[in-house]
């Protein structure tokens, strides 16, 4: 079976995905990525330099869609707890539906790959958002703090409280979403 | 250079873990963190039914020792939030020694493996501190929630603050550590 020609870069994004997922960073090379996607190595050359450059790739795909996954509708005339709380739902929305990228995530996280990465590239996907953390600083709603430690009360909890393994006894419903978002807020209001 | 006996099993530890970190949990079998151990393989099968054996047993030595930093000169005559203040910078320092651990216990946290894992195990491990959560609960002073909940916002942070890969920009110095605290002690009291 040959994949239409458009249709190539999307499964090669499918198949490095699915690669890594299985058999780690590692043993993932171009050539079993190639065939995982029923491309050549050829045509993944066509669109990356190397490995390094499909992971780094792979991963700010990832980063971008959950920076669109929590931007889509939002409604920003909303306090700003609430416009938060909106993303908040929609990112757990987002990880319920992508499993797989989450595992791909952590694999990249702790991988030397993380230092070939552009901050700025990784801030431009969640730029509207930072803009509104900052915002929230200046009208003394938010603690005035590093933006990286804002995150990690602010967002790496949907990432934790998303992963079943991490939080076994943990059960992903409206009310729960919602205590853990009050929790999240009293951590970063001001 | 023979191994010594009383040795062996401290090489097998630090093998695995240094072997899962360079190439993975697929490609880690026992006779290649044998070799890197300096063990026969016959050796890790009197202490090791086999690889899942091993790589959850190491884990769990990871969290037991995590467990034991958090809880050691920990004075409990203190108020709650100082107890959990004072757990909370023992947990920072012995993250700062031993990067190797949480690049190990991540890939097992996304790994198939854990669900091999008894969560009696791993609660026994960080027992003590859970029933001072607990303590908190009953005396009106930390929320009234799941305990995964709480461990997302009092524990999970210390973990993704120490990795440098995933906060660049903040420094891990005594004022800041203790900014995040402040931070996950918002989140988590009443």
């Amino acid at each position: 079976m040959r994949v239409k020609d458009e249709n190539k870069q999307e499964a090669i994004f499918r198949a490095t995905i699915k690669l890594v997922n299985e058999i780690g960073l590692v043993a993932s090379s171009v050539a079993k990525i190639a065939r995982e996607a029923r491309v050549s190595p050829a045509t993944i050359y066509i669109y990356y330099q190397n490995k390094e450059d499909l992971l780094v790739s792979t991963y700010l795909r990832i980063k971008r869609e959950m920076g669109q996954a929590m931007l889509q509708n939002l409604n920003t005339d909303q306090p700003l707890r609430d416009i938060f709380r909106q993303a908040w739902f929609a990112m757990f929305d987002f990880f319920k539906s992508h499993q797989d990228y989450f595992r791909f995530v952590d694999q990249f996280s702790n991988s030397p790959f993380i230092s070939k990465l552009e901050t700025k590239e990784v801030e431009d996907a969640f730029g509207p958002l930072m803009a509104l953390v900052q915002k929230g600083i200046e009208q003394k709603i938010i603690k005035n703090v590093n933006l990286n430690l804002l995150a990690v009360f602010l967002f790496y909890p949907i990432y934790t409280l998303s992963n079943a393994r991490l939080c076994p006894n943990w059960k992903l419903d409206e009310a729960n979403i919602d205590q853990a978002f009050s929790m999240a807020w009293d951590a970063i209001k001001l």
